[in-house]
C-alpha cells in the first residue's frame, strides 16, 4: 500500500543507514525522529540532533530518556552550524540525515526552518555523507515562509548533478491543506 | 537506496497484488509488465493485457511464449474499452492494474496513448479495483501530445476525493528530459 509520509521517511533511512554509523537529525522537534534513528544505529551508532530551540532539546532529551537512549548527542544551534560538529576522523562518513522543515509541533509557528539555512545545512552534510547515503527531508510548507523554503530547497535539490545525486519527489497529490512531501538526495559518489 | 520508476512500479504492484489475482496490464507495449504481472499472480491468477498495436500485442505474445506463461488474455482493443472485458463474476475485483504511458518504444512515435481514454480507463478499473488495490501509471512525457496527457492523468487523480482514494507521485527532480514519472492511485474502500 502506499505509504504515509514519516513511514516513507523512515523507511528510506532504514534501508540505507548500518548499525554503527553516526547519523544527523538536523530538527530534532519533538524528538520522535531522533528517538527512531537512535534505535536505527543502535548502541555502537551515534546521532547527531540539532535544534535552534530550547524547547525542542527539552522535549527531546526528555523522549530518549524515557526511552533510555544514551548514543545521542543533542545540540542546541542551527543546522546552519552543522559543520562545526561533524569530524570526519571521529564519526566516520555520516551514515544518513533526516529533516523535519516548518515550525515545532505545538509550539511558536513563528520560529521556522528558513530555505537558506536549510540549504547550507544540506550542502554541509552532502559533503561528508556516505557514498549511497540519504539526506531525507520531510517539507511542511503550509505555514507563512512554509512556500519560500519549499521553492529554495526543490530549487536547490534539483540542481544538483544527475551524475553525483539521485534526487527525488514522494507525495501525496490529492489531499487539501498543503500536505508535507519528501525529497530524497542519494548521494551516488 | 532510491528506486528507479520501473522498479517502484513493480514493488508497488508486488506489495499489494496476490497469488491468484486477476490484474491488469492497460499498455502491454512490448510485454515486460505483462511478464512480470503473469509471474506475480502465478498459475492461478490472471492477466488482461490490452494494446490498441498489433505490433505490441505480437511483441507481447512472443516475449509471453519464451517464457511459458499462459495465465495472460491477449486483447488487441483500446484500453478506452475495458469495461467490455472485466466480468466481476468471473475475474473477482481486480488485485491492481498497471499503465505505461506514451509511445511503443521501437516504434511509430505517433502512435500514442491519449489523457482522456488514459482517463476513461481508469476510472473503469477504479469501479472494479479491490479495496486496497492500486492503479500504477508510468507517464513518459517527453514525446508530442506527452505534456496533455501527463496534464490530464494529473487533473483528473488530483482531484479523487482523499477520503476514498490515496493518490501519490513519485519521481526524480534532477534529471534532465523530461524523464517519467509515477502516479499511483490506493482504492480505500
Amino acid at each position: 500500500m502506499l505509504k504515509g509520509i514519516l513511514q516513507y521517511a523512515h523507511t528510506l533511512l532504514d534501508k540505507s543507514v548500518n548499525k554503527g554509523e553516526t547519523v544527523i537529525d538536523a530538527t530534532c522537534g519533538n524528538g520522535h525522529d531522533t528517538l527512531f534513528l537512535s534505535k536505527l544505529v543502535g548502541e555502537e551508532g551515534h546521532v547527531l540532533a540539532f535544534d535552534i530551540q530550547q524547547q525542542a532539546i527539552t522535549n527531546t532529551k526528555k523522549r530518549l530518556e524515557q526511552n533510555k537512549r544514551t548514543n545521542v548527542s543533542l545540540i542546541h544551534d542551527s543546522h546552519a552550524h552543522i559543520e562545526k560538529y561533524i569530524q570526519l576522523e571521529k564519526h566516520g562518513p555520516i551514515g544518513g540525515a533526516i529533516f523535519n522543515l516548518g515550525y515545532l509541533p505545538r509550539s511558536d509557528k513563528t520560529v521556522i526552518t528558513k530555505g537558506d539555512t536549510t540549504v547550507q545545512a544540506m550542502k554541509a552534510i552532502l559533503k561528508v555523507l556516505k557514498k549511497d547515503g540519504l539526506i531525507v527531508a520531510v517539507i511542511y510548507h503550509g505555514h507563512e515562509g512554509g512556500e519560500e523554503e519549499k521553492n529554495e530547497v526543490l530549487q536547490f535539490t534539483s540542481a544538483l548533478d544527475q551524475k553525483e545525486y539521485k534526487v527525488i519527489k514522494y507525495g501525496f497529490i490529492n489531499q487539501k491543506n498543503n500536505p508535507p512531501f519528501i525529497v530524497a538526495i542519494q548521494k551516488l559518489k
